[in-house]
Parts: C-alpha cells; sequence; structure tokens
C-alpha cells in the first residue's frame, strides 16, 4: 500500500501546469475501476515482467517545450549481444516507427524500445546509435537496429524543433529501473492527448494462474488518439459530450496515434510473439477507439524468456529453444488485451492539465465527473462479479 | 414495421428443437438495444448497400445435419465478367478461407462469396465453380477464384459428413435477395455457437450522414467463438456465468471462428477496404472475445461502387477509377466496426436453441434475462446519449 | 547409374502422344548440364530429404483429359497427428492454392500437399478431406487444413470437366515412395506448359557441405509459365524464336503459374522456412522468368527436422526446438535458388510432346537444338569451372 | 553520343584512389553487353522517367571516410504537398530502411527519397526533415515520414562516424538533376562493394513499346552483396576465382544489402507499383545472387503520373484517378527485371578500386578480364539475337 502511496507522490511531483487545485489523480484501480477476469501483477506493469526495466526523460521547458522520451529495456544486460525473440504489429501504419523490417525478418530486438514524438524519432535513433555504440564489448558494432515508436505531440509541444537529444536519450535509459513505472505526462507521453483529454503513457500487467503457464504479460502504452471514450463498458465520452463526430461540431480530432509496448515471461516464437500483439489491437475496441486513419498504431512484443536469447555471436548453429505450443496462446491472449486496455485508461487517469504550445490548454479527464458516470452504469461494481481462475 | 414482423415470423419457422416455448427473439434493436453513435441503414442489414444480395440454404435432417451454406452477391450481374475491388483482412489464420491470395494480389473478388462449415469448403467451393461454368458468357472461363469461408459447426452437426451439396449451393445462390436478412440458424450460421450461447448468421449496417459522403457500410457475420460476453458494455458473460476461463471450469471453450463480410457503396481501392476490413476486428473487443487460438477470424470487404467495377476482358487498359482520398476514411473506420458489434449481437438474438449430433444441446442467450442485466448497467438507455451528426 | 536409366524407362512410358520417334529424354545432368556450385542430394530429388516421399496420378483419357495429381508427403507417419514446421511465399498470387492462412498463423503443415489443376483444386481437397479423416487415430478430427496447389493445364485438358476423383488422390498419395521421381507428363505436370514448351514436373536436391550444416534441400516443381528461355545463362528462347514479346508475334503466352514445393531436413523455424521458400523465387530469372501478371508462384517450404514435429494434441504447453540461427541461413538460400532452376529445367527436359484438348499440340524443348546452343554459349562446359566447398 | 562521353569524362573525375593506371571504365553497354529484349530509355537512367531527377554528395575525406548520399527526387515540386503513389516490396528485411509502414498503409510516398550508410540513416532522416519543413509551404507541417534506405559501406567507411551530415543531405537534394546519372563510387555508393568486387550506384531503364503502353521504367541501385557473380549469363565470377563458398575459402563475404529504386509514368495504384517492385527482386538471380541473410534487399516504386498526384490536403474526398489493369502488368515487370540487373552490372563497371578505412582495398571488377570471358560465353554477341517487338 505504502508503495502506490509513493508512486503516487510522485505522479503529484509532474502536476506543473495547473494554476489552480487539479483533481487528486490516480491509477484507475486506485479509484475501484477493474478490467477484466485476470488478476494483476505485482505492480500492475510492464516491469512486472521479471528483467524488464522502464527508464523516462520528461521535457517540459518554456511555455512551449512538451515532450520527452521513454525507454523500455528488455533485460539489464547488453542487448546488442544478447538479442531477445520479438515481433511487432501494424495495426496502422501512418507512423514513423523504426526498426520494424528488421525485426521482422530476423524475428529479435537488439536494442531497448524507444519512444519520442514525431519528428524527433530520427535524432532519437541517433542518439540510441551513440549509447549502443559506447557500450563495453560493442566496440565493433557497425550495424543497429534501432527501435524508435512515436506519436504527435505538436498540439502542445514545439515538435518541429525535435527538441529531444542524445543526451536526454542516455539519461532516460540510465534512468531505466524495475518497479512501478511513471504514468501521464512523462517520457514520451508529455504532451500526447487521447480520446479527447490529456493522454500520457500508461501501464499495467496480467498473470495467469499457474494452470495456465503462470505467465506474465505486461504492457505500457503511449496514447495520443481520438474516439467514443467507454470506461469498463460505460460511455463516459458521450455522457461528458466529448467524442469523435459529435454534433454540431467534433469535439476532438480523432487522428493520432498510440504505441504499445508488450513484455512476457513466456517461451515465444516471433511467430507468436506477432499474434499476442495482435490482440492489443481489439483493445481499442474496449475503450471506444476504432484505429482511425490518421493513428499510427503499432504493437511491439517479445519475450524475455532466457533460454531463448539470441547471442549476436556464436559458432553455433543450432539453438535449443522453448516454444509455447499455439494451443497455449489464448490465457496469453486475453491478458495482452485485458492489460492493454487498463494501460490505456491509467494513462489517462494519470495525466494532468497540460498548456503547451500556442497557449493551447488539454484538460485532463475530470475523474469524479467520470466516477459518477461509471457508478451509474455500475462499472465501480466489477469487483462483485466473477472471475477469472486463480491458480 | 410490417417488414420486420415478417421477417421476425420467418425466423420463428427455424424454431424446430425446443420441446417448450422458447423466449420471442428479435434483433437487438428490437429490445432497445443502441450500439455506437451512427444511424443504421433501412433494414439495418448487409443488403442495405444497394445490390448486394444474400441468399441461404439451411439443413436441418434427421438428428445430426445442422448445418449451411449463406451467399453473399456484390451484385446481380455476372460477378465474373464485371468483379469488385475487394480486400481481406486475416485477424487469425487458423481457418480455411479460400480466395485469399488472388483476392490480395489482384484486388478484387469474382464471385459470390460463400459461408459453410469448415470440412464442407472444398465441397461448396465446387458447386460454386458448377454455378459460375454454367452462367451465360463463361462458357470460356478456365479459372475461377472461388471465396468460401467456414467456421467449425462440428459440435452440433456431423461435420464429417460434408452434407452441403453442389445443388445446395445454387439453391442458396438463388434464393439471393435484397432487402432483410434471415438471422439466427439459418444457412452458415445453423449450427455455430457464440460466447458460449447458439451463434449463427446476423447482420448490420451504417449509413453515414451527408457530410461525410453518405455511405452504407453493411455487415454479415457467421459467428462460432468465444470469450467474455459484452453487450453494450454490460458484463453479460459473467453476469450469466457462462465465460471463458471461469472457475472452478471452463463454461465454454473458446476456440471457433468468425466470418465478416463487409459491403460499402464508397468508391474505395483494394488498398482501403483492407483497411475497413481491418477495423471489424477491433469490435471483437466490443463483444467480449479477442480473438482465440483456435479462432479462424476473417474479414472480406467490397465495394459496389459502378464506376470501379473491373470487367474480366477488356482492351482498354487504364481504368478511370474513383478512390476515396485516406484523410475521409475515419467515418467509414467507425461504421464498420459498429456494425460488426451490432451484427454479432444479433446473430445471437436472433438464433434459437439447438439440438444436434450426439444429443447436445446448445442453448440459446436467454433474452429477458440478458435484458434484466442491460438494464442494471443501464445499457438500453442509450437513445438517451448524444449521437453522431445526423446529416 | 542402373538407377537413373531404370528412372527414364519409366519416363518413356509416358510418350503416348509422338506418332513418330520423339527424340530422347532425360535430366538436364544426363546431358552435361550443370547448374550452380553445390552438389546435388543422391538422386537430385526432394525426396533426398529423408523420409520425403512422392506419389503421382496421370490421367491421359481420350483426346481431351491430359490432367492429374501430385502427392508430396512430409513424412511417412500421420502428418495430422504429427505435423511438421512449414511456412508459404507467395511470389505472385493469382493462383488458388489453399491453406495458406492456416500455415502462416500456427507455422505448419497437416496434411501431404497435393498438386492438381485450376479448376480441380477443390474436388482434390476434398479427396484430400476423405484421406485424412479416414486415417487411424483421426476418428475425431473435425478440422483439416487441405493444402492443395495448382496450376492450369487448359491448353491441353478438359479444365472445366474437373476429372480428377477422389479415388485418384487417394491413388496419388498411396503410390507415394522415396527414391527418384518420375518427371515431366506426369501428375499434376500432365498437361502443363512451360516457356514456350511442354512443362511438368521437375525436381532436384543440393547437399550442403559438412562445414555448413550437411544439410539437404529439394525442390519439386509443377511448371506452366512463360518469359524468355536462359537455360545455364544462354538464351535458348531467342535462339529458338520462343519466347515473351517477340516480334512480329509473340511466341507464347506469358501468364502461367509455377508450384514449388521445398523439403529440408534442417532444423528451421516457420519464420526461417518462411525465408527459404522466398529464395526459390528468385531462381525465375535464371530460367528468364519474371512471374508475369497471370502466374500464379507460390513456393511452399517445411521441415522434415523430427525434433520440431509438432503433435496435434498434447498435454505439454512448451516445446522444446532446435532452431537453426539466422547467420547460418545463407548456404540453404543458395541451396534452394540452385535446386528450383535446376527442377524447373528437368521439368522440361523430361517432358515429351503432348496433344490434347482441341487437337492441341505442345511440343516439348527440342533437345539436341537445345544442347547445340548451350554448345555455343558454352553452357556445357560448368564441369570445368570451381565449384563450392565439398565437405 | 557527345552526351555519353561527357558523362564518362565526369565518371572519371572519381579515379582518386589509384595509384597507378587503372581500366577505362564505362558502362556495360559503352562495352557491347546488351541486357534482355526492351530498348532502353534516352540516358538509360532512372531520369528517362519524366520529372525524376536525381542528386549525389560524395564523401571521400582522409584515409578512412568513404561515404555519402543519393537522393532521388520523383518530382520537381514540393513532394509533400503533393504526393506521388508509391509501394514498398521487402526483398530481405535484414536492414533499416525507415519510411516503411506510412508507404505500405496510406500508398504514397511524401519526400525525396535517401540512399546512405547503415548508422547514418537516422542523421540522414533528420536532416531530411529540416529540409522538408523548410520548404514553402510547409510551415505548418509537424509530421513528415522520412524514406532513408542504407546499405553498410563500413569495409571501407568509417561507419561509426556518421560522417554524413544535415548539410550534405541538402546539397544533395540541391544537386538532383535530370539527365545521366552519376554511377559506381557515388553518392551511397562510395564505399559499398558487390559480388567480391567495388560496387556503388548503377542505374537503368526500359521503354514499352507503344504497344505496350509506351511506358517507361527507371531504375537506381546501391549494391552491395555478394554471391556467385553471372553477367548475360557468363559465370565471371567463378572464371575469376571469386565467389560465394568459393573453396578453399571465400572468396568474398555474401553478406550485404542491395537498395532498389524504381520509377515508371504508367499510371498504377499502390497494389501494382509493390507488384512492379517486387519483380526487381527475381533480377538477384540473373547477376547471380540469393539475398544472403545478411543483405538487406528493398525495393521501393513510385508512378509520376500527374493525374494520380495526391494532395497533401484537399476538401475533396473523392479522387479520379487512373489505373493500369492487371492483366497489362506484365511488360512493365519485364522491363523492371532487365533494368535492375543492368543498373546493379553498371554499378560494378563504373566503379574504380577504392581504399579506405584500415587501409583496406577493394578492387573494381576487372573490365579487360571480364570481357574476355564474355566473349568466350558468347555473351557480348546479343545484339545478334532477336528481341522484343519495338513499337
Amino acid at each position: 500500500m505504502s508503495k502506490r502511496f509513493s508512486f503516487l507522490a510522485l505522479a503529484v511531483l509532474t502536476l506543473i501546469t495547473s494554476s489552480q487545485a487539479q483533481e487528486k489523480r490516480g491509477r484507475i484501480r486506485d479509484f475501484g475501476i477493474q478490467i477484466g477476469i485476470l488478476p494483476t501483477g505485482t505492480n500492475n506493469a510492464i516491469t512486472d515482467v521479471a528483467g524488464v526495466t522502464v527508464g523516462q526523460k520528461t521535457l517540459i521547458q518554456g511555455d512551449k517545450i512538451r515532450t520527452g522520451v521513454t525507454a523500455i529495456l528488455p533485460h539489464s544486460g547488453n542487448i546488442f549481444q544478447e538479442k531477445v525473440p520479438a515481433a511487432i504489429y501494424v495495426g496502422n501504419g501512418f507512423g514513423k516507427l523504426m526498426g520494424i523490417s528488421q525485426i521482422e525478418e530476423l524475428g529479435n530486438i537488439e536494442t531497448p524500445i524507444l519512444l519520442t514524438n514525431t519528428l524527433n524519432a530520427p535524432k532519437v535513433a541517433d542518439g540510441l546509435i551513440d549509447y549502443m555504440l559506447s557500450l563495453p564489448g560493442n566496440e565493433q558494432v557497425r550495424s543497429v537496429n534501432s527501435v524508435v515508436g512515436e506519436t504527435n505531440d505538436g498540439g502542445l509541444n514545439d515538435i518541429r524543433g525535435r527538441h529531444v537529444s542524445s543526451k536526454d536519450v542516455l539519461e532516460a535509459i540510465q534512468a531505466a529501473k524495475s518497479g512501478p513505472v511513471l504514468e501521464g505526462n512523462v517520457g514520451a507521453g508529455t504532451g500526447t492527448e487521447c480520446l479527447g483529454y490529456k493522454g500520457g503513457i500508461g501501464t499495467a500487467s496480467r498473470k495467469l494462474p499457474a494452470s495456465r503457464g503462470g505467465y506474465t504479460v505486461g504492457v505500457l502504452v503511449q496514447t495520443n488518439f481520438g474516439g467514443v471514450l467507454q470506461i469498463n463498458g460505460a460511455p463516459v465520452g458521450r455522457e461528458l459530450g466529448n467524442y469523435y463526430m459529435q454534433e454540431p461540431k467534433e469535439a476532438h480530432k480523432v487522428d493520432g496515434s498510440c504505441m504499445i509496448i508488450i513484455a512476457t515471461d513466456a517461451p515465444l516464437s516471433a511467430r507468436n510473439l506477432e499474434r499476442l500483439a495482435k490482440r492489443s489491437y481489439i483493445a481499442f475496441g474496449n475503450v471506444g477507439s476504432f484505429s482511425s486513419n490518421g493513428s499510427g498504431d503499432y504493437s511491439i512484443a517479445f519475450s524475455t524468456n532466457t533460454k531463448n536469447r539470441i547471442p549476436h555471436q556464436t559458432d553455433k548453429p543450432v539453438f535449443d529453444q522453448e516454444d509455447l505450443g499455439n494451443d497455449f496462446m489464448s490465457p496469453l491472449f486475453m491478458a495482452v488485451w485485458e492489460a492493454t486496455e487498463e494501460a490505456i485508461l491509467n494513462s489517462m487517469f494519470m495525466a494532468t492539465d497540460m498548456t503547451g504550445i500556442n497557449g493551447r490548454t488539454v484538460k485532463a479527464l475530470p475523474i469524479q465527473q467520470t466516477l459518477n458516470i461509471l457508478k451509474k452504469y455500475h462499472a465501480l461494481d466489477y469487483d462483485k462479479l466473477p472471475k477469472a481462475v486463480q491458480k
């Protein structure tokens, strides 16, 4: 319990734009909202997958820099020298994610996964190369497949300025740690918007019962998209009068994007990781989105299973690998679907009002109003419903 | 109104397995359930897209034949001689849909789209070839790309018997007509199961406001999959105690499949039709499914826009085509997302109890109980919520 | 040596259409043509991959039936119960190959691979289901992913008649055996045409040196496509005055298709099998083809590695698999590239003149003329050139 | 004629590394080598497609900087405001090409296409963003899909230094012009290697006869891959004793990559552009390569047809587009296949010896020796062979 409060305390530090008292923010479960039937991991975060760490650098400077970088590290070693099985699902390819084809071809990831803003992606990738080349053991490396995702924070941030530097990249990576993850207006989520309100970084996890393998699935999202907000099935966007295609005029632009990072300790091949990644796309429906034309929606999944690590150099042609059978994938599919929905909602609940470039302000989701709506729709009573088998 | 009642009357004729009075069935809107913010087309059916017709042949014979065939015709002419732009999205490829690669390569469909049961797909494809070769004008045809989808009705049907014949195919195609579409236990949905209850054929449509192009999107589904049933956001599956991974034991198997057929009169290229098809996959989330490992989930989309018909033979190398710009796709994406959710629910509401092979019975969704649950969750009050601009 | 001659003797039996003496046919190496730098396997056939068998049924009846079926069995057991890792590469999707999406999704094949003519594919698939359902151990099977490829033999065969029956399918499968494979006008190649001449079935293999893993790659093709014939680099099509876009009029239609089946004993994941399959596409360039619009060009690759067999049913969620590292794939890529080129040429060298429907005759490649051309271009002197390391 | 000589004169200026007289270099047709049956365009270059321009910046500094950037501009206007239909084919995805998913999703390109070295790709992309944001009319642009391809020149170049700057990008773009294109050791080809010799930039084109539409297809390549060199069918690599898997030890590493840029004035949809791009992959076979594991092989195709330009902003939802029918694609497929083969060979014939980092020297293909080999194999006599219809 104390852990959660200290975490909230940290989050409060990010409240820098409000001229008056904002609502107390928290993760959705702090307010009694429960998504799905599976139990969460310890911190309900992508870092619940053992070895995964997250680091962020938030850039809030002057009246127009509202951006940053978020780094997800699959393990604490030299990722280039010990690659992890990975896959990508492209939900809607209107985005600039770098590194796609090599991940698909070779079935692995060899760098941390970085998130930032659209026009900053190349600069961040160059910073990532700086970092990779500088690692002990990488002195001879002459090829690096940088994995850098982005969403467009240009509504609040001076995106044309490309303010995220190589130094920021390094600081984000070096800040990576396990345990709770900062959410809301942090890192690559500093200036993003979601479903008519302030978006940001969010995370969640699920732990399968032992009878289903006991695996953990963790998700981290950078939310920046539109639609017709639903929370636990309740039509919050319509009740609040803030949704796509609303009359007499649209309350918010639907275009925008979502990056979804998925970690699991299940021993999955690149093929089954791609199938896992794809299920996160279905979660858009549950929050009221349909992946609009302008939304660059990508899911990246990797496995931390240590037996399946891929050494960069080896004289051993044949690897012994562990591979979870197709028939045992469905519980993992359910886990990623639930965790993605919850991570998106956490990003909105943890985000706070933000004023940025051109004096524009994007309000955070009004939590008290939202809770009242959820109450009306009994969307806060899910603890009384039956759940999945827990063991 | 009378149309709907006569349609219901027809549906009632399919009630053949109940030894006692079953609940009165109907489409979800008959019971006040409203999905989404966009208005429906005239019949809230795939046939609302002008020119599209649907024909079905239902096989209920003895105590173990519970299957059939459903035919969707993009237009009333010779489809081989006048092909329509089309695309396929493979949500989960654990299925036997025939015709995929040619549709993807050439961007068109040249036959009616047929749905049937898994093991019957080849026989139905052969029957489709019979039909195509027999059409006036096709005397020289020596290649036909049969499009035949399927789901597995082996829980109620003697699927190994492959009882759908070439004659049944012909009868289904010849029965094709515009207007309301039979739903529930008919055609290819005769023996299917969905989310723990009897599934079947369902349909729905959306009509965009004129300011968004005024296009119609129609969807027809063959439902045969599992998950944790949600209706308009309400946790119906958990309230009814019938869902995947339920404790102490699973209430229903999650494996199964869904075929989704999408028609539109919008002038879409094959590329944008594929993007449209993909959005139907997101609707799984809204009914509480996540596309399990065993679920063969496919979406086929075609455009009926007459200017974009593709003649089989022509001396004219260059076609003038109409193409809707990418930036105008989002309302169509929303339309297919909403219509798919509604079509799935219609398939369940219209289906009735079915007893089949080995004396096994699959119960229909208990409508009254479901409505009580929806009432509790205010999921019947959506007419009071704001909607999309209608003009 | 005697083996080869008896094999030739069998081939001679297929000479049924010549009213006068035809040239003696043989495989290209019988005439001194050597493709590439890698050594062949024992029989220079797909059956050099241990466990792989091939069976064929040739239908030559009356004056218009010129077709058949070719079956490739990955192993001699119940393939449904012990599936093999597999992948598909679609070079040009203008074809009717059945089974694609499930192979791609699940990464395996669960039936023999059958080849036949275009309009017969569904009937052959239905025959394959008959066979699969009838196997001991498959009594409960209610879903079968039939893999049936085709090319269009309608230039010589009464293709609209769909003369290949379920019985023919069974006979082809039952005839499957290891050792030399019948080539030319047999099985699914009975009525096909290639590069302006009679095509058919062809096969070849390569064995990597032990230093590269010692793996075998075998290829079987059904050739039915056009272009500008090259043999070992020599411009045979142009010298013979028979090629696509020739003036004053085309000597042959370029449309047509090619099915390519690839077997290997290397322990490859579905991902690397797909990469292997893709390399066969490059071999088109070496025989003078470019995969025309009308050519349905597909490559199916599977691994016979026994450790990687996938049981249909198991209680063991996690498999131990062997996986060849990406960095060790290149020699296999070269092997499939070479073997595909050679298999295509073997199909033409072994084919003989064929007269079929409407009295149309397709001549076999004139071997003596071709050898004279090759001599001019020194394409018969490749035994004097250096080769790959053999150990 | 004079044009060609002045062009050669320019090329000679790039001979900076030879301490002694090198052979006179030239394009393959200067030496009588003729690839294929179709006629070339005016300059036998990608710039034969009207409106396409190419600019390059070559960096040869000190003893270890051997790299550069090559820019291909689809038209001379603001490409962001007037996008062109485009597609990508990924032959082997072991590379870092940026921009893939957006091109595939939206079917267009909105920037010049830049080529550079592997580790420099992000920096070059950032330079491209500088350029795009600075263009008049782009003041509000906040999203740019940079298209930057690369191959690895680390064998000659200090690749870890990332020496190509934003300024170099700008200079390359500003240098873009129509007419002959510099080939060999220039721009992004300055430090690349191909088939055991010095590679570089190459180009070629084909013009279809009027009866086939009269369209032009132009190709530009950055060659950096290995294999067993063939020229017009002659086994040059084996005759020269320089090929992959040669005994007793490999003469050259097979890994490396190839970027292939394809322009055409044919009115092609993104779908047919992807099919066109794919055919360039087949040309690898013709030069003796098989797309090794380490080779990042990508083809990007775009159409310059002015009717099909895509305005960045428009109030007009529906475009009238011209679309070449599928049945008329085969001649274009042949054209891109032939032109790719020729462009690769031009890159080698125009390249000269290069000494770079660590004092390593890569020799150019010895032209006189090569011509002697071609003479032996009659590969110089192709002008005596029949060609395609020219009108």
